[in-house]
């Protein structure tokens, strides 16, 4: 009954994760009604994402260069990488501007019960890239999980002997939190890594 | 910190309704994982419907063609007219597949507090095409409000002394709707055009 490009669109839009088909609908009737400079825009952003953006070789997080501007930053601390389970949580961090080491990024977390092994998150490349570069300090930045945990403890032990210190973030409360909403695994880790006041 | 790219479809998701700063980033992000092909078709659909979509020249609802599927539909009811406030409401009643007439979309309703005028939303188009077309009957098919109302009694007013039947749709309690939930405008509303039971 719509329009076939309008169909098309709507069908487009439901691609995208979280959209169903009334949004997808609301959605497409917008860009019906934009500003044609502003859908030329969408339009060749969606392109250029496509075409030029693509994983860094050295850090696997994104780039439209050879190597992304972090790893192409000599000004950084190069003792010191932050290990991150995807790409958004490389921005995540450099948001904050207080790291100033390196970051690398693995392709998830190892997670036995749904068949993802040490293989198959890119481990190697983190442990061959740890190798060349001689770090100082591993910091394991994987969200407080059965998975992360698994993966933050499988690094852990591969670099062993190294001489390298392996770090973790640290979980616990998160700042401004109700105590009483907080879950008791958060608790007892809170609990647990406590901290001498300085 | 992003690529130039992803910063720049981040802001064109921004430019649709109801899309905030993280749900634009999630979506920037899924384009980046999409099947290369998909986001072909994405970005065909959506030139086309800026590029091929237009309002029907005779009942404003969109088409590709000169005049819509509907208009240039010769089997429906030449007899009936259903005057509807946007093109979307056009897709809803189709959608039903019991109505047989025709329709026509005028731009919005009247609203004087809002500074929206009759000659705004285009009353002077429908008139035309009410007498020109010689309809038995006019059903309006607002949303239930104040400016629905305005506009039902102005179209009504206007087409008096023309020899047609103006109708409008019923509003009450929706079906399967809980009653202690229903307004007290949509109650007194319901009882007021209680119907005979026949």
């Amino acid at each position: 009954m719509y329009p076939d490009s309008l169909k098309q669109l709507i069908e487009s839009f439901k691609y995208l994760p979280g959209i169903g088909e009334k949004t997808a609908e609301r959605l497409a009737f917008a860009v019906f009604d934009m500003d044609p400079d502003k859908v030329g825009f969408f339009v060749e952003s969606m392109q250029n994402v496509k075409n030029k953006v693509h994983y860094c070789c050295e850090c696997n997080s994104l780039t439209e260069n050879d190597i992304c501007s972090i790893c192409a930053d000599k000004n950084r601390n190069k003792d010191i990488l932050c290990v991150v389970e995807d790409v958004k949580s490389v921005f995540l961090f450099e948001r904050l501007g207080t790291f100033n080491g390196y970051y690398h990024v693995i392709s998830g977390l190892i997670s036995p019960l749904d068949g993802i092994n040490p293989e198959d998150i890119g481990i190697d490349k983190l442990i061959a890239r740890i190798k060349k570069n001689k770090y100082k300090e591993i910091v394991l930045a994987f969200k407080p999980s059965i998975e992360g945990e698994t993966t933050t403890l499988y690094i852990k032990r591969i670099l062993e002997g190294l001489d390298i210190t392996v770090t973790k973030i640290a979980s616990g409360i998160p700042i401004g939190a109700d105590m009483e909403y907080i879950d008791a695994l958060t608790l007892e880790q809170a609990l647990r890594d406590r901290q001498e006041i300085s």
